[in-house]
């Protein structure tokens, strides 16, 4: 649980500020021998990248990915990968207005209290674009998983603001730029944000992520148990709020018989535990929801204080998501495989004697 | 995050099972010269204890802690605390249908799949008597919190299965068994209960912790942000199947120009944020939110398996919570304190040089 | 490696003082179905307990271990396994006189000044009774390495003060109360330990540790590599002031011609490297060396201070080993059986994919 | 202290291969506030850099650092500092015979061993030049330490293969290739170096640090004692073969009533402990003494074998440092001042309550 690192034995490393020179993780752990190249990371950082459609920011970050370690004639070594996101598109002086004051609901005020000192450049060290480290570690995470154990992990937005999105197929989710997985509903959501770009507001969305074929005993049981750490991963992702596994807070109203997922010879007949019982895998799909907070950087004027502690106004003019919600999607899986390759790892050096290797049993 | 040890710098490692001779937790990392005696841990155990009132588990347990190391004439030394509760109230007997069977919803399955044996008594380690251990531990964090910073960390119940319990006052927490914040609705959570053990049947509950006073600062902006690993602690208690902080999944729905919560110069007109802004405490209460499903120990009858992959019809004797929610209020306490304390020796860590101490500023 | 935790994987958390209620260690992380009881872990207390003979500490301590979790039906289960050793022969009044004055050479002048308490009974947390828990830890790594890997841990003293001990046989160590792997020289080591007795002085010694057996590929290159983790056990423990690896500081005036070990298709022709290169184990034995100080605790009167800081004369009656490295032995082979058993873990972990289980090359 | 990680607070990451595109460190837990540029550390770099005598590898890298994070204004701004040093000097054709072959002495067979594949150029990962980013962090370190509570931390070169150096002057270090404190014997040095290079042979070294105004009360206890971690963090360190604190293994042949430093008023009146009592600082200096090996890359012909199996000669042409010992002594300063500053951290958390901060006592 070191600050910037997220994992126990795959253990990723973010560092890096909006506008500085570069940002970057290095991931330390990852087994030897897998078949990994810059584009196998590009592909990922791709659908994350900002400027893609007008709901996004137009911010222009080509996000060019480079491998500085820990990989020899296109195979991973077993030793640290370094990757290295140059910052190119970081006009600083967007962002002057900022300095001295602080945005209602955006970090820049906590990071005031806690350091003593912060870089305001774009958000600096809170600005979204530090997700970016995190989406390329997550590709390697997910590669890793789909060779070795046939892992699947995938996500798509569930509501956008007041608008629910039913699901529909995962064939559609690629093909709007909201990961919606219900073409019927784009016209809508495009609206929507069309409006809201206008009054220069933001808006909220929630995420599902869905993990298929992971292997059943994944997890410790007390504190550190897999349903812990993705709530951790998720929660420690910007403008998450809430976390849910399975049927999540509508257990609250649900009887046990209901909520206990019956087995059968050939598996569960349900899956309101999201996958996870005690705190372990149980081989069913991993299933996890998110709840993701409007953008605090907004057109809107608002009251707030400044350095000194005297009221002031602010509005936030820069370019920024409207929705950092749409966006989230390839970010929350990218959390997840990471989370669920660590307790993989963990889960072969505990029960190797007797938990079997794919294919084995 | 080692497996059973919660905490970095305010280290809980909790062990023991059900029906072996004795659960605990070792301490480690408590600051030396805080007065501490087994009746300063004994009273939130005792808030805790199964057998207070007929909606609890009639197991009765006495729950005794004794201090083996770390407290040297009533004050702790800065070593190791031990903490030794012994199990009294062991009826093995009672649990001798579930050996070869899976409970619907229970972790039994998932454990058995992960170590490929499983100590079945009274739930082994997967037991709600696992959170005894976790309860002494945050009884420490509380008072360390309470001393030198003033911090106040208090819960309840807001929603009982279908009943909503609105808000009254604080007072009404400790003068029913189910910690309702309001003394109005008590006969119907009474009449609900009564009626659910009749059917044997179980219910979900929701609870809400809060925490007063925390210095702003706390929490490290990527990965180990304060809300994650408050998620992190309260995802790790059993049951647990959703974690909110400040608004929650209400954000999904709300625009940025009301979710932030505006500032002025004597302090935030809302708390959406829940206290926590880009992973750092802001000086505002701490409001955390979680959703815990119901027992799967019931007496009604479901389908499942036998270890042989057989169906076979499971129902579950023995005493059992048909609400833990009911027990879960000092849990939820003593973990958000136990996240607090570590944070807050954190910041001490790396920020001393210009953090001021309490009564410093 | 947190405060009081050895190991990343199989973790050692070791706790108690030495005249409080009890001392103990859970170990956390252990492999489940390893067949375990108090008494595979009792036979090592055994070889370390002080009062075995006349040379060492007369505190009768029978050191019975009691399994308080994580073994069910006589095997291990995965989850903690929680140690309890009580203490029995505790006199306090013996050490009436160090509570205001500080032992030149003694841990409670500096522990004074970290915590600004302490509990000075026996030695308090510094004692070298906390060895106990570390040895019990170490019973159990060293069964599962044996049954599983089929390694083999041991050790001897190689000089005791001016004596050097040439290696005579194994089979001499277990014979004589030295761990001396010689019995001609056991004489001349019973009239030295007698003299120095009467004289009320302490000596230091030199102990040999060896694991044979330790699969290829165990270590971690940058930092955490294994002879940097043995080296972090070895020092950790009480009274030691220097380690070596292999040739250890032999290695300042060898030429790499002659120090490095040349390879044969059947296996080294010499062992400088002491079993790791690179840190990283090579198939052969490891071997490592400890320089252990004289005790502290003295009977001759040293010129010191007081906690005011005035000079007084300070001399140790109560009962302490003139020579603590002749009960080192077992302490060091414990130590060593937790650094591999964790690699060995760590290894499982990230190498499963190629590193093979034994039995399967 | 995870695999290429070192540290707890005070994390440092190292990534890199020899010939790969990079190498660097990213430090996390760096106070905010400290005035920070690149060229404070550089100075550190050139002091370690290759080519700037003829008694080392004449590779010829400028090691050029570039900060990528963490710091803004000049100022360190508590978040994560991104170290990035270009590879420019790769000629990885000279090592084309190392491919297939194992050096006697040399990690790349226990490379090979743990993860069945391996960079070979240069050693990859195996190579010196890693420590590269281990000084530029030390450089945080030790500046941090200086300025904040005024550490002094230096070394020098104690004995060179069969020539005892004796101390003379701080001042002679900085005056000679091979941090000699001795200007006396530099030409005896300088003869013997000549010679062993005509020969193609290479030789060890002993290299001593020492921590001025370390402030008492730094280590804890058992396992994680500063001894333990300063152990750790040497045996860590490329060809490091012994460790020793204070009197080392000289302590075998002391006896207790002259190992132990006596106490006056005014302070101790030796230092055989090396400045830490107990695992704990005392407030005397520490003392460090580290035995290096020889290189093992020679250019004299040794019995080996091939990837295969097969008996081969191994020469290593090349560039390599006959003696690794001679620029090891900045290297151990840094890894000093990393434990130190790591300690420091995790002292100000625990014992800020009553532990002063510099200037307040």
């Amino acid at each position: 649980m070191a600050a910037n690192t997220l994992g126990k034995l795959f253990r990723v490393t973010n560092y890096g500020e909006s506008h500085g020179p570069a940002i970057g993780a290095v991931i330390d752990g990852c087994p030897p021998g897998l078949a990994l190249s810059e584009a196998d990371i590009q592909v990922e950082l791709d659908r994350r990248r900002p400027g893609t459609s007008r709901h996004v920011t137009q911010r222009q970050e080509p996000d060019q990915v480079e491998i500085l370690s820990g990989v020899y004639q296109g195979k991973t070594t077993g030793t640290p990968i370094s990757l290295l996101i140059r910052n190119t598109d970081a006009r600083s002086k967007d962002y002057g207005n900022i300095v001295d004051t602080f945005r209602p609901g955006h970090a820049d005020y906590a990071y005031w209290r806690k350091y003593g000192i912060r870089d305001p450049r774009g958000g600096g060290r809170s600005s979204a674009r530090l997700t970016a480290p995190t989406v390329a570690a997550g590709a390697i995470a997910k590669k890793w998983l789909a060779e070795k154990y046939g892992v699947k992990i995938r996500g798509y937005m569930s509501q956008l603001g007041p608008i629910v999105i039913p699901f529909q197929s995962w064939e559609h989710v690629s093909n709007n730029p909201f990961y919606a997985p219900n073409a019927d509903v784009v016209p809508e959501l495009e609206a929507y944000m069309d409006a809201l770009r206008k009054e220069g507001d933001s808006i909220g969305a929630r995420i599902e992520v869905v993990a298929e074929n992971v292997p059943a005993g994944l997890g410790e049981p007390i504190y550190a148990r897999m349903d812990a750490e993705i709530a951790y991963a998720m929660m420690g992702l910007n403008a998450v709020k809430g976390v849910e596994i399975g049927a999540g807070f509508e257990s609250v109203s649900q009887r046990g018989s209901e909520h206990g997922d019956a087995i059968t010879p050939t598996g569960f007949e349900s899956n309101h535990a999201g996958g996870i019982l005690g705190g372990i895998t149980t081989g069913q799909h991993i299933e996890v929801s998110l709840a993701i907070k409007p953008t605090s950087s907004i057109r809107i004027k608002r009251p707030s204080i400044n350095t000194e502690g005297e009221p002031v106004e602010v509005q936030t003019l820069g370019r920024h998501d409207p929705c950092v919600g749409i966006r989230a999607t390839p970010i929350a899986e990218s959390l997840l495989a990471i989370v669920i390759m660590d307790q993989l790892l963990r889960q072969r050096a505990q029960c190797a004697d007797h938990w079997l290797r794919p294919g084995e049993n």
